[in-house]
């Protein structure tokens, strides 16, 4: 085998009151990522999309992660990478992470299924620092892991927790307005009165527990977000109107899709889902702002080998 | 019937990285709390222990507590308290919680269990209030559902969620010095950096999905306080020393029980729990610190009948 063809999710990171530790696997849209073995040491990147990413290996997501795998590997190699990107970058649901996750499972399906999950995180976060200036694996983990994911820790060694969760739809919307990482940051508070922390971390073990006993009711509960969404909120017009009116079309709960713009929303069933990016395409037509928006159920698989 | 006896269990709150949130209910110590119908309406305290509690009934939390269920019914009714501590006042191991719990409990068996748990929570609160100043339920939680419990909001109406978990030992060491609740509280901090939020959070998540998962070495890694525990250490001698020793013979992890003195360790088994006990005893024997041990399974159930 000397090519292999990865689907790599999109994926929603922050999830309300999990700010930098939870996440989930979307089953659409996603990465294509072609990865071949080619003779002569190193990676070099293609992209068959129109975005103008950059294709030099080394300031390239997907080339950086595949740069940090075979500096681990003990015999030379060298790998060709073609991406399609069906993720806008800058929409805030993991597009640098799809691209770096679908090259090094791609390489390690190459390889013989040599690496752990938790190997390819580690690789894939190589990958995320380049874009984002972190290593941060919020979005990584899902991407993956599939499902919803929790990042325990990240020092001393990196603790990746995959939570199961009954099925639910999400429905995200992708307003066309910039907003920079660096300025999300920004707005973040350096501190936060306990009394704010005590409420977070309530509805953080809530979220965990609505997951895994397979409560909506609790899961919607939970998803309350008393410090981020809060400090973000003003970067991101008609977030309230779009919460608004998914809870009335009957969404269970949601927020900003990792430092946004994006926004997700989560529900039972298709039905409402589809709904619910209804009201939210329309949120945004009403602002008179350009959006995409996407539907579709919880991806149970994180990044996969759909052709060899 | 006119009259029942109740067994109400000493409880952990906290539980490390949960400040304020979680907790868990103990086999032992316990309350016995003995309620009998009287003919007049309001509430007589009786204490048969020697721990020289006041018994006016507003001033005593199992009478404050009988008085907001009193005031919740709708016919006159009066009750008698009977109440021999098992628990040690200012133990740090849910002392007036179980006394408030036990009592509430018993009216309700006399009442034909008329009021759900999360009544009878909401009536203990009243009881914890007047010995801590402040409407806390997260010992009060446990004692009433048992097993571990979530107090996820006190606002806007209270939400407790009763986690499952595996078959857990707790070991317990009271060591004989005073830690008072105002003391504890005043070195919290009132702000915490959000990089240790963050920390908090994500252990509080690996917690939860722990228990819920069954997964004793997750349940370690978690049980790791950074935010409450450093502030609060310099008050209880020998817990370093403590949770050093206890983790060397065998215990998963622990940490101050409420809001200290005790330290409380888990174990998966009892023959570690009653290890672990003995390290812990011998620590403060140690600093020449009178100290009393416990070492009993989580009990599954909360506050129960066990004589009309």
């Amino acid at each position: 085998m000397n090519s292999v063809t990865v689907h790599s999710p999109a994926t929603v990171s922050n999830l309300g009151c999990g700010f930098d530790v939870l996440g989930l696997a979307l089953g659409a849209p996603y990465d294509v990522v072609k990865v071949s073995r080619r003779a002569e040491p190193g990676v070099s990147i293609r992209h068959l999309d129109g975005f103008g990413l950059p294709t030099e290996p080394t300031r390239n997501v997907a080339g950086v992660a595949l740069l940090a795998l075979l500096a681990a590997l003990p015999e030379p190699m060298g790998f060709e990478v073609e991406i399609t990107k069906g993720i806008r970058p800058g929409s805030g649901i993991g597009s640098s992470a799809a691209s770096a996750v679908g090259a090094v499972v791609g390489a390690n399906a190459l390889l013989g299924n040599r690496y752990s999950k938790a190997q390819l995180v580690d690789f894939a976060m190589a990958g995320e620092e380049i874009a984002s200036g972190a290593r941060h694996a919020d979005n990584i983990a899902p991407a993956v892991y599939g499902g919803f994911t929790l990042v325990r820790a990240m020092e001393p060694s990196i603790d990746i927790v995959a939570l199961a969760a009954p099925p639910l739809w999400v429905s995200i919307v992708h307003p066309q307005i910039e907003v920079k990482t660096i300025e999300s940051r920004a707005v973040l508070p350096q501190a936060v009165p306990l009394p704010q922390a005590v409420r977070q971390w309530a509805n953080v073990a809530g979220l965990v527990a609505g997951f895994l006993q397979a409560n909506y009711a609790l899961i919607g509960r939970s998803l309350e977000d008393v410090i981020v969404e809060p400090a973000r909120q003003a970067l991101i017009p008609g977030l309230a109107e779009a919460r608004r009116r998914s809870l009335a079309a009957g969404a269970i709960g949601g927020g900003i899709s990792g430092s946004g713009p994006s926004i997700f929303m989560l529900s039972e069933t298709e039905a409402t889902a589809q709904a619910v990016g209804r009201e939210l395409s329309s949120v945004f037509e009403g602002l008179h702002i350009e959006s995409f928006t996407y539907v579709g159920p919880v991806a149970t698989e994180g990044a996969r080998v759909v052709a060899r």
